[in-house]
């Protein structure tokens, strides 16, 4: 194993993380900076997690608080793109990892590390994020994937191995399924979900009411949309993350915002992923409504491609790429009309728009309705379709001359 | 005017068809042939239809069962692509159009007719869709749009027009929306709905449930699929044309389908439209379901760009033309390994996949969870990840050398 | 006809717009304005302009310099983006059509006139372009477009409209190729060219050498890029449109540009044209190489989709759009590192970049040829392998137990 | 290493393939058999390859002739979708390496071998295709690549392997470029090409002649094409491989078909690579040419994609996979009306189609030329613009009214 002095750990708190502490000073013979990424996943998981990560042996911990700059730098960029990956998933995992690994870069640079850690396994998706991440931000700096390294494959062994260095963990020796929480959704793996044909029972959810839990009324919410983002609910001005958290309340109490698919993986397996995003989806559904209003058909042609492209690069953990920018920048450039209110209703599961209007709406009352205007003159259709149909005539005219 | 001897009206025995009837006669002094297209519209639109077009002035009346064909032939096919029309619209009314355009091609050939006619008004997309398709199969036959031609812009005025002829007519004098049905769905438009930020009222909707007056208990469905088809239903092996009114019957008791958006008609400008499409939304989502399971990650992606290019060229009438081929010929491909089984809760508005399996099935429960096989082995990460960061790597090292 | 009180007039000083100007004062009674865009198609044609208009009846003649406008602001932008319709045409015509219709627009306003008319044909592309910019800047003025509404089908009939009027004009009677060239091409139709199946005569290219007639030595050109514009011809630093001016001399030497094709028109029928594009061209190739360099294969593949959607865009006269923009947008984001050097050879009709240098360039020796190094480990790609193609081991393996 | 009884090795002849057999036996103790396809790389390539493998310690020499399979099964498909890598690069290589990897694993079955093997280097995309194709067709056999364990990694190295060994190889210890040749092209890499500053000196090309020594007098050459594939060449016909061989004869001598290019691995690196593709270079032109004449606008631009897509897919070496089915179905589908005949002029390195027929041509002189006849009225352009650009109009008049 190479040399290296000091590295900084992508901590959670969790029996991996805890684990990886002493395992790395243990192989490794460095010092480790435990470094957490407040991306909202609760105060719960939070608390005392700096003096968990001492007791593991971290000779320090910053805990960074990423809540704000995700949902306004990470989240709503790819809201504007429109991207819905495999057409159901909102790529809350995904939309997390590139801003968690900048700042633990950042604190690598400032406590002078020679090396990134994290404890994603090496199955699944976020490994690829995490690293190649660090290869865009911090090529030089090594990177140690202790899950692809070690023998220590069951909880069981985890367990053992912090109660042989006397450290304490409160994490039980079984763990029915995997959750990922941030801000923006939770997500469920593992149980009964790993067979498809298994319908997830009531105990995978955490954060929504079931659909049949949720309240026999109907609420409705009010979001003011500028620009493609997310101002204001019912009135009332909020910062992002705050509109996110708010909206979650809401929405969680109308089971709004499950999700239950089989997806495929960059590391070519498929995968059965349950995720909440209570307040996602509701304001996915708003920024749709908006799009319906003020996007000409070829527009919303292309923002498709554009949503498109941009959910595969952002769940491939490309966001450090020019091709991230350059989908973004059409996206942004869209999203310059993208301005309006929408009102949506939640029931039982379901959002749906209900009402909705822009000052930069193409619609209108009279263009769609009767004729006689200046704007719209039905003789025109006629001329339209002729040439909008010449190749086809050619194409049988020919045919019917051979 | 041309010179036109028998014209094949496209009839529904609606005030509009019932009035080009004579007006054809009168202005263009040809025989008028009705034609009537069964295409799932319901038994009380047919009923005494053949009578209605004689009384109106028809010489003969075609009245012609394409219930069949046009799930197999018009609507499986696109529903292989997935295509969904600017991410909601079914196209319940846009695949129709070919096949009826078709069929009344083929009584035009049969009678000898020179000519044919439609009711369509000059702003709506179905115009486009019938001459379009008229120009690919019969470039050498006129066409004639009376909307386009005449003063008659008034349901009243309509309603005259008849009377003075002595036609009769059981439309009354006011009608708040505009509806299309057929055997996927029925649309609405017009009324309060002309204005996006009025919500749909109830008496909008005539085949589903509210989702408020759905039952409060969950249905489930088991739907089997081959090769993209539903075959049968709960076990039930039916017809392509049973398939739908079966589960129609079933999802609009739980108010499944409804859509209601603002969409860009392909003449430039925008309508509001709602949509009731209940067994096809449970369809749609049975067949994504499978493909959750079936199609590999680049394989995804590649069909959603296809079933964008299709819902484009569907909704814009260009099923007889060499893209159509092309771009079908592409999801027929995919569709061959689109087999299995899903099971679907259908509760209060909505369908969501709940169990589902497949033959063909790239998930497997061994490769997912556990490390030591011979498929994968975890190591395998570093290599691909190295390799796949490559680039942003050797771009990231180029900068810090500057 | 409605009531015009001023119209500003796309003219050009030859036989057609020479006509309209005495049509358009006969038939709407109205001034009109001569509006003359200098996009570099050479001071042949501008000589004794404004003199001619004047003598036509033109109350007054406005020639606009729009060259480094021209290639600063529409053809740049179109470049960054590699946009080349249908695999071939470079779009010459296509790009100048939107800034002579905005500089019209400026012109009508500071006029103060209530109509803008052009030359256009009722076949052509063009007519859609000018009325689509038209329909984006001033959707307030009227629109006339005289070859759709005149019987003045010949050049016969306007060398006897003008003869009739005593208005002077030197075109003579016979015309076999209809050209229309600015600083970036020159396009040639009619004559032989109507028939696809024979080949150019040397008569139909007015700018560049025949292959045959080129030097038989080849000269090198050095093109310096600096993201994605060229600023510097061997070496001496050009505003763009002198580059475009110094590459077209250097380049149609040696009989480079040509391009013989038969596309299709927005308008729904195909014609064949022939341009030459000497400087363009070898301008072309030179951002290409540089792309070589410096984008990732993703960024690569993404860059050749807003091409692909661009060509189409501009070709359709649809610059004044959000698509626009949002394409742009994403080829600028891209552009962002074409910096560089290239040295093309020019022989004999051909252009290859023979040398190319960047300083963002991906390219590195060490990486590529051998082994042993920090960044690429040969050991790496078996990991890439083995989960690059998973899925298609997964579904083999399903395949081979059954 | 595990326990391997018999491998099929992808043998040449040439130095690497030479000390694999002694190091495979030596290393895995198994029996090595040698599989040689001939893929049209020349008489002077396969001469007395058996009795070399054999002098290697091969057990068995299998020469399979690939050539015709080669071209009509994977380069003509490959051709109908148009696809070109990053705009320049014809495929050569990565065509060839699915048809040999198919052989291969036949030839596995046939002898009952449990492992194969295959000369490619670590740093390549051959590897990737030959192990993607070998999970798709064989995923239950092991795969050696003695490039990534070995430790010979010199030319030198290797000779000396072979001399201690006392196998006989009339390589050379300096060999300045690595070279790849089939029927469709020949590929170059290394030398001075490894810094793409230098231009390639003149005896890095192998087939064709410098432009400068081409003839001084054009050529014409006349194809005929049948649904997308060559039939005849100067009106004899041909076998697809014998089109080919016929086509590199006549193209070569003029120097047609050179390219240079600087291209993206799938593994992540860029590399620089020269190739010649006389012959392909003249059917690709040929094929374009008929594009122009029988696809509509619309079709063009999806084969534009179809053609992206299929260009990644087969330099990536996914040919055995249901996105290459799904890609090429569509292909064939627009296929089906390409058919004709080109003239193709060649000339001092540069092919150019100066004429082109077809029974399915688009194309009609009296539609593009003069306007009254039925299929083209130019009053219909009116209204097809006014539709056509109505989404600019009523955004325009939103803007102006506020």
């Amino acid at each position: 194993m190479s040399s290296i002095k000091k590295v900084v750990l992508a901590y959670s708190g969790g029996l991996d993380t805890s684990a990886i502490v002493p395992w790395l000073k243990e192989n490794y013979h460095c010092e480790v900076i435990a470094f957490v990424a407040d991306v909202g996943q609760g105060a719960e998981e939070l608390e005392g997690v700096e003096a968990k990560a001492i007791a593991s042996g971290a000779s320090e911990c910053y805990i960074v608080d990423l809540k704000e700059e995700m949902v306004a730098e990470y989240i709503y960029p790819t809201l504007k793109t429109g991207a819905i990956y495999e057409g159901t998933y909102l790529l809350g995992t995904s939309m997390a990892r590139p801003i968690i690994a900048k700042a633990q870069v950042e604190i690598a640079r400032k406590v002078g590390a020679d090396a990134l850690a994290h404890g994603c396994t090496g199955k699944g998706n976020d490994q690829v994020r995490f690293e190649g991440c660090f290869a865009a931000l911090a090529p030089d700096l090594k990177v140690i994937a202790p899950w692809r390294e070690w023998d220590l494959t069951s909880r069981e062994s985890l367990l053992d191995y912090l109660a042989e260095r006397n450290i304490p963990c409160a994490a039980s020796a079984t763990k029915i399924y995997s959750r990922d929480a941030n801000a923006w959704h939770i997500s469920h793996e593992g149980g009964e979900l790993e067979n498809p044909w298994n319908q997830p029972s009531e105990q995978v959810w955490m954060w929504t009411n079931s659909p049949e839990q949720a309240p026999n009324e109907a609420q409705y919410v009010t979001l003011s949309v500028e620009k493609g983002q997310v101002v204001a609910v019912n009135g009332e001005s909020l910062s992002p993350y705050q509109c996110v958290v708010k909206l979650n309340e809401i929405a969680s109490v109308h089971g709004v915002g499950r999700v239950d698919i089989v997806e495929n993986r960059l590391v070519g397996m498929k995968s059965r992923g349950c995720y909440e995003t209570p307040g996602g989806t509701v304001i996915m559904a708003a920024l749709q409504a908006i799009d319906e209003l003020v996007l000409d058909k070829a527009s919303r042609k292309w923002k498709a491609t554009l949503g498109g492209e941009f959910s595969h690069l952002v769940y491939d953990g490309r966001w450090f790429t020019p091709l991230k920018d350059s989908v973004l920048a059409g996206a942004e450039a869209l999203a310059q009309c993208a301005t309006g209110e929408v009102v949506l209703k939640l029931y039982k599961g379901q959002v749906t728009a209900v009402q909705k209007q822009s000052p930069n709406s193409l619609y209108s009352e009279a263009f769609a309705t009767f004729g006689a205007d200046d704007v719209y003159d039905q003789s025109h259709a006629e001329g339209f379709i002729r040439l909008y149909s010449l190749a086809s005539r050619i194409s049988a005219l020919n045919k019917s001359t051979k």
